[in-house]
């Protein structure tokens, strides 16, 4: 029986654990951290993230799609806070999809829970890689508590170990491997609002909540037990800045000032901000993504990106199911497995990345702007009067899935008209009048609009 | 006394070595390779590069630059083969100007010397970097031969390694350290045509040879005995490459059809073809370059670069200089000095890396044709009539000490100037014409054109 030994066991690592288990391969999972399971509660951090169309098809493919949707709170728009306090609601779809925000140690409890009593997997945690014999496919392991090093060979080795990938460290020297690593100049502190209050913005629980403050954010993920966990985004340096923000008072005056319906409502404000570390920014591309036929980088491995789009998990969800379909189709043909893989997903990752930077931009600088808001009224008319042949870029994205590529090529052939219709609705002072109608009608006449519906 | 250990024993660490002593620090050098001076006769390689301005500049401050001039071969200018075997010189510089074809390894053992002999320096080779703090700048170094470990602490560690820099992949761990590195589909392989032979194109010493095939090119360099070192420069992967040409006979048949007239001239084709391995071509882009103020980066360590514009050394050589005035300038603030050292250079070297793979496809496909011909010709009319206000590119970046970043924007802001030209130059068959005379002169006298005068 075909052995593959999987590095990380994060969530794109439990998840091809399973995918891998249940077409009947040997598989071996080891993680650098300690299992996350015994730390739940300790660590205090609730790191959320939102899940979409993309990642849930592939949870439903192993019968995880129910389970996590319950641990999940389904958020169907976005809700805007002004520096005044006023809230403005922007559905996310157009026929009241929602995605799904939910804890990252919770969810990948639950898949290592899976692996386990589901798949009869067994996960070695505190195995850190620290040598590959890349030929070979031989991997070796310490252990980070006891400090034994153990050597593992295996027909296939697939590092689904995130964008610190020790696997890649490995391919990055050899001849030929394009590699790309960039930071983002901003970063992020998770901030808890604890639950409870009930009043007010706080029972807004069905919506991501966004303080857009152009040179930073706050964004408020709902918890399933009521309460909220907010990423305070503002830059490494400069004013304000991480480095600026140094004492408590310089702390609550900012939060004050920026955020003020949320000031008063975070748990421990001071305590979280200064023992968090931030988190970073990066965006990884690399190739190839594999090593002859033994060797494959899955993940963030290979395409780390901005949170900002909501799309890292969901990305290296649908790695694992499109790799599944391909071994379905190949068998043990691995070289054709792997290049039809990366042949797949690279044009697609590469361009979610680029997205996610622009959409980094637009969250934090746009959202709160009426052109911008009037540029989403449009799309939601023209997504209702032509349910199949117009989709706004957000719902191609995130309750489709159809390739990142095509979604983002098909939104650049509707830019066209949606710039023509926002110029007559802003001359028109709003999207219902007759002018803009005709144009809609005339405009969409031309437009072929189909190129995506195959796909969805 | 300041402490100094500077890692990698090439032409870049030989020169910075030699820099820094010369400031009167202690400074131990590093070197993974065995002495080079000691294999310059056993490899049977020799690996030409060229010499110009920048490189020369920095040579002649530690007084080396003599010597060096005295192991080169001066090249006035390019000779193009075409298949037929017709010549066509092309000069690189308006005013008899050369650059200098050298050894590499001569002049790698040539700067060795000379740290030992004429500063005191004790260069340490075979010893690889296996560990390295980067808060305390203490470097562990595994011995090649003994397998013996050795720590060193110094007050400032300089990775001079080269393009798979040992120090670089520590910082590449490092949160907020962007890079890239970037293969071209291309590399080439060293041929060697032996010495003796006096009649044809192999009595034109003092030029570079060049057979431009578009896909793939030969380029001679000329040895002070009298040889030439050829690049074969051709795609990795499908036909012709690498792959492709598998038996003497193709190779035979290749180079016959190819390159006839250097076809039968060369030493010990099949045998240097089939031993030798493909180089590779990889540009690297990075940044910081520095970790607080300890560790820094320098060389092809930060920017690696094709070698299609003669550039790697002399772009390393001229770090070498400038890091050189910075401590001159800023004593011990090494934090001014290693942030100001990226400042002066890092714009620099990104643009003369997007220049050299831009030279690449020029040579490869373009300096055959008669447009590229015609263009020059304006160009060196337009020098010799104009000669403080227009510079051509090459020269700029060959025969001057400009920065190239500022070089490259000179030739963007004529270059409409030589297109005009180039138009009239077509219509008329030739630059001698007053029609073409009357437009130059009135572009000219619209153009400052002297925004490089003051940094020449």
């Amino acid at each position: 029986m075909e052995k593959v030994i999987v590095v990380g066991a994060g969530l794109v690592g439990s998840l091809l654990a399973i995918f891998l288990k249940k077409r009947g391969f040997e598989v071996e999972v080891f993680e650098r951290n300690p299992d996350i399971r015994e730390h739940l509660q300790v660590s205090g951090r609730s790191i959320n993230l939102t899940l979409c169309e993309r990642g849930l098809r592939a949870l439903d493919i192993v019968g995880a799609g129910e389970a996590v949707r319950d641990l999940s709170v389904p958020a169907y728009g976005r809700l805007v806070h002004d520096v005044a306090g006023n809230l403005t609601f922007q559905p996310y779809g157009n026929r009241n999809e929602a995605i799904y925000s939910i804890s990252r140690s919770g969810l990948n409890a639950y898949l290592l829970d899976l692996a386990e009593s589901g798949y009869g997997l067994e996960v070695q945690f505190n195995e850190k890689c620290v040598g590959l014999d890349l030929s070979s496919a031989t991997i070796e392991m310490q252990n980070r508590v006891s400090g034994h090093i153990s050597r593992h060979k295996a027909d296939r080795i697939i590092g689904a170990d995130g964008a610190f990938s020790a696997i890649r460290f490995h391919l990055i020297k050899t001849y030929g491997f394009n590699y790309s690593q960039q930071y983002w100049e901003q970063g992020y502190k998770e901030l808890t609002v604890a639950l409870g209050a009930e009043s007010g913005w706080l029972s807004e629980r069905n919506a991501l909540h966004i303080w857009p403050r152009r040179q930073y954010m706050l964004i408020g993920f709902p918890n399933v037990d009521g309460s909220f966990t907010c990423s305070l985004h503002i830059p490494l340096k400069g004013d304000p800045s991480f480095q600026s923000i140094t004492t408590e008072k310089d702390l609550t005056r900012f939060v004050q000032a920026s955020f003020p319906d949320a000031a008063e409502r975070f748990a421990n404000l001071a305590e979280e901000y200064f023992t968090n570390p931030p988190n970073y920014m990066i965006t990884i591309k690399c190739s190839p993504w594999s090593h002859g036929d033994r060797i494959l980088l899955i993940g963030d491995a290979v395409h780390a990106i901005y949170p900002s789009y909501g799309q890292g998990a969901n990305a290296g969800f649908e790695d694992c199911a499109v790799l599944d379909t391909l071994i379905g189709e190949y068998g043990d043909d691995w070289h054709s497995i792997f290049l039809r893989f990366e042949e797949a997903r690279k044009a697609n990752t590469d361009a979610i990345a680029d997205l996610c930077v622009e959409h980094f931009i637009e969250l934090r600088d746009d959202v709160g702007n009426p052109a911008f808001q009037l540029r989403k009224q449009i799309e939601r008319k023209l997504s209702r009067l032509y349910p199949d042949r117009y989709k706004d870029l957000y719902s191609m994205i995130t309750f489709t899935c159809i390739p990142y590529a095509q979604a983002i090529e098909t939104d650049r052939t509707q830019r066209a008209i949606r710039e023509r219709l926002l110029k007559l609705a802003q001359k028109n002072n709003g999207i219902d009048n007759p002018e803009l109608d005709r144009a809609m009608e005339s405009l969409m006449r031309e437009y072929p609009g189909l190129a995506h519906a195959a796909a969805d």
